[in-house]
């Protein structure tokens, strides 16, 4: 009966979740964090594959509901790339220019209206939703960092002081709550660990001892990474069936969590308590250690003891050191087996799902393990050894050394940890590393072969310096494309040359202000600005703006000419055609270009041969181009 | 008589100090922080101004023992600038592929014989003696990231490698030490604070006093600076009188500081000790708190305990929680006011000298000062306003607020403190970016209205794809240019067109192996690789490598032909002559280049117009060429 219930009430939580994603917000399924990666890598990979999963068209809260549905659902998955994921795209809403949907239309948002600041702010959110998922402000930064393809010195500066705010708004919420103020919230919910009494001495075999951890974890977390994308796959074809398939789906993997949870604490037999925890021992109906689950008084269940916890509450329990011996070498075999098979199940479920956690208690139970067999000759507790084997089963997942080992140490708020937890991250990733990518990494590959110029594919469009208002409207009219190449011609040069580049919005500024001249002839840049100020070619959020079919011109404005010289960016990167595609790349990819003007070589030629976007340097097309090249 | 003797050790152990920097090594003297941020900003800046303090000229021992002896004379110095710098030292000489001077030639330092690599390794160097100096490995990260213009994935988990390294041996070396193997060695030495006992709740009221700190903090780095940047230009102009005035120069630092720390005490009273400590105060001949300084028994000297301990313990004794009530109002400003003096004075004398004591001795005894001023209506101790002091002093001073901090966390290991720590830092250095700018912070700033093709000067020099073997041994001979751009001309393209870029060490190679062909043709890059390893075109030390001088060839060789194609770098990052100056230098810093090419916007002019070097970019030389231009 009770095995009913609880089956009953995590499938119905499961299904809100999935019908929430499936019906409401597809794109805030998933952890959340590969989109975010891959944004701040400028890739946005998914707007090419599914533009409907494009960052900034995540709701906000459809991810925060879905979040709790799905971990109230028992699901082993964690919160917190769901809240990195809510940072970043609150951090966009507001870039868009605020919101009127959400009453935030304020006045000083207009900064953000251009490409680089609402980039910088995207990144400021990211950092945020970490530094609020783990109370870690410095790991957020670090987060931030590691995962960009761009950085300056002021976006440092600029995720710090955000970092900084989130930090000072949590503490002052969590004290608040812990006056009791907010009723049953309040407490924990965040990942605290309590090893500050731990000592850390080290002998030369604890150090080997910690050695092997790493190359387990790497190796173990490979492995993960390896099935996490087989699972992917097959996924990916039972989604596309519509949105009924994604809730059957889930409703499955929660009927198999569920029956794992539930079932396998039947087949451990109970054991006693320990006699100092008299008063403690074993508890029924509130948090804690040591479950009772069908044991008599005075014995505990200890499967039950982890699975019957939240997440946190068992990560706690693996690592606090008051419970070394609470759990045999049997009880962390099978947990540890149960977590990382519903970990990998469970990633790619239709419901906001991060991975974080699955991974922090796989790894801490793995960690526990080899604590407990080695214990005899390693001078280390095993509480230790589980925030370690945490750390290298992170460090074999998702690859990011610097930014975890931080955000652990922020956890655990020891810094007499942070050698050993180096050393086991280095060596976890570097095995994990021989073997397959981590978990949601951006792929950016260029064949060392291939040139700038063989990637240009589309008929190029260019724009004269001064242009008939008619063909700018044919042009725009016509094309999707959001960069257009300036050409100076005669009789403003002698031969043709590169004048710039402008943007799709911009020209429509000048044509919906009827900036026209007669004939062919220069407008006056000054002129031009006291009609129009500039914050008039800010960028606009999505799905507002000037748009070309609004445009309302008559027969005679369309024989008439607009100059563009006033709003072309006379200084666009250029490569030339033969540069090597691994090298344009590098330039791409570093100074976060939205587009790149290709020259030819040699003369005699248009001055143009191409644009390069980040389309053009995606795997998937340079393979559609060139079946046979084999990406480095 | 003490006094004397007192003077006459602290004048001697400064004279040998300088005299070390005078003649052995004048590139040693000074912090070193800022030749360290000049290198990681690709500036290099004293390579122009004095070709003579090249980082790669430093000798480390020169800089550690010139270190020892300033910091033995008792001047008011830190050693963690000449740390950092000898860490950097170390990596370039380790990069130069060994010394043989140091009998480390072996063979896998090879690997670092090229730009890319010598350059991480020297960001790697700079990161480890951060590391070493405060025992902060993610402060040393942070710091080559907050530092260095370039940055890429790789050089994060390089530096994180190098720094775990650091923190293992510093922890292995010091658990050695304080087992007693060591002798005198091995007790402090490293600024440690022992601020873990403090609870950190704190109110609005503690958080405008926080603001305030702030403030001041801010406004005081930032005089700081400006009188920094003063004495600097007088102590150039003395320097460069010869060797003999620097070393008067050094000896009357000496005797103005020894003057100070040992006149100051006998203006104060002495102090009745507190009565729990009976058997602790005062205390003779030993370090620690409440030093007797000619006070009777049961008293002792304020001002004595902070000027007649080492700066380290000075440092302890402000922040420690124990102590709070140890000084008066009086004793601390006439400290603080001492010390932000000689910090000036001393900080540009010719020894390796720091500033980080002198800015946190300062900091930390304003901080105190202002925390017994608001103490009644702040619930914060006077060690916490230590430490947040002497966090906004050295925001205000160094403006690097990322590094900075998470320093201190590591120094005081109490994560509580972050916010505060955070805050205090943001809003001294947005205080002190309103006036100046931080000590030794590297000048890379363009004109706006400035294009590329203005700043290219010189006469270009180009090589033709295959060239008479004689013209590139003259073309070697007569400029000193480390980058030719290679012409591809006619019969080998229709046009004269840019083939691409070679470095003058790589012809070199071509020449010395003979691999000339008798007509203008081109050779077989199979061929000639098939003579010549890649090894044989790695980059050679600095001094080592061929020499075009050293070259033997008859007449008859003189007239045969190179072929440059096998050498060209065929993708050398271009500009077009009309791109905006100040967005060239984002590419060139961005990507760390040494030389970029100029091309032409006209069609029917040569293929390249110039070449510019980091050289071209120097606010100094720019203002050579159009005195009239502001500096953005």
């Amino acid at each position: 009966m009770a095995f009913v219930v609880y089956i009953g009430c995590n499938a119905t939580l499961a299904a809100a979740a999935a019908a929430l994603c499936a019906y409401v917000a597809p794109a805030a399924a998933g952890s959340g964090i590969p989109e975010v990666k891959a944004y701040l890598n400028g890739i946005d990979a998914h707007s090419i594959l599914a533009p409907s999963t494009l960052l900034v068209k995540v709701v906000p809260e459809a991810v925060i509901f879905g979040s709790v549905l799905g971990v109230s659902a028992g699901f082993v998955l964690g919160k917190e790339g769901p809240m990195v994921h809510t940072g970043a795209c609150v951090a966009s809403f507001l870039g868009q220019g605020g919101s009127r949907k959400y009453g935030l239309t304020w006045n000083w948002i207009r900064y953000f209206k251009n490409d680089l600041d609402r980039r910088d702010l995207i990144t400021c959110g990211a950092a945020a939703g970490v530094a609020a998922a783990f109370r870690a402000p410095v790991g957020g930064v670090l987060f931030a960092l590691e995962v960009t393809s761009w950085w300056r010195s002021a976006l440092l500066w600029r995720t710090f002081s955000t970092t900084a705010v989130v930090a000072m708004v949590l503490r002052g919420l969590i004290s608040y709550c812990r006056g009791g103020h907010c009723g049953l919230f309040g407490k924990g919910g965040l990942i605290m660990f309590d090893l500050s009494s731990r000592q850390a001495t080290y002998t030369a075999t604890d150090l080997a001892a910690v050695m092997l951890l790493g190359i387990l974890g790497g190796l173990l977390g490979a492995l993960f990474n390896f099935f996490v994308d087989r699972i992917l796959r097959v996924y990916s074809l039972l989604n596309e069936k519509g949105a009924l398939s994604k809730i059957i789906l889930t409703v499955t993997i929660s009927v198999i969590t569920s029956c794992c949870t539930f079932g396998l604490p039947w087949l451990t037999s109970c054991t006693p308590c320990p006699p100092e925890l008299a008063g403690k021992c074993p508890t029924i109906g509130r948090s804690g250690n040591f479950k009772n689950f069908r044991c008599p008084a005075g014995h505990y269940n200890a499967l039950a003891s982890l699975f019957f916890n939240t997440n946190d509450d068992a990560i706690r329990n693996l690592f606090s050191a008051g419970t070394d011996r609470e759990f045999g070498v049997a009880t962390l075999l099978t947990f540890f087996v149960t977590v990382y098979a519903l970990g990998i199940l469970t990633y790619g479920v239709p419901v906001p799902s991060g991975l974080f956690i699955p991974v922090i208690l796989a790894g801490a139970s793995f960690g526990s393990l080899t604590g407990s067999l080695v214990g005899s000759i390693s001078g280390l507790d095993t509480g230790l050894f589980a925030l370690l084997g945490a750390a290298s089963f992170l460090g074999g997942t998702m690859r990011m050394t610097v930014s975890v080992c931080v955000i652990l140490l922020e956890l655990t708020s020891d810094l007499h940890l942070l050698p050993l937890i180096m050393l086991v991250l280095l060596i976890a990733k570097t095995v994990a590393d021989c073997f397959n990518k981590g978990v949601g990494s951006p792929t950016w590959r260029c064949t060392r072969s291939l040139v700038a110029g063989d990637v240009v594919s589309d008929p190029l469009i260019t724009l004269s310096s001064v242009e008939r208002v008619g063909t700018v409207v044919e042009t725009l009219r016509h094309t999707g494309h959001n960069g257009f190449p300036v050409i100076e011609e005669p009789p403003f040069a002698a031969a043709p040359e590169l004048c710039g580049l402008v943007l799709r919005s911009h020209p429509l500024v000048l044509l919906q202000g009827r900036i026209f001249t007669r004939g062919r002839a220069k407008a006056v840049a000054a002129e031009v600005f006291r009609t129009l100020a500039p914050f008039d070619f800010a960028k606009a959020g999505s799905g507002k703006g000037l748009k070309v079919e609004d445009l309302e011109l008559s027969e005679e404005e369309m024989d008439m000419y607009v100059d563009l010289h006033p709003i072309t960016n006379r200084s666009p990167y250029t490569v030339v055609e033969n540069m090597s595609l691994a090298k344009a790349a590098v330039l791409f990819r570093g100074l976060a270009l939205r587009h790149m003007c290709v020259v030819p070589m040699t003369q005699g030629r248009p001055p143009v041969v191409g644009i390069l976007t980040r389309h053009d340097f995606m795997p998937q097309y340079i393979r559609g181009l060139y079946p046979n090249t084999i990406p480095r």
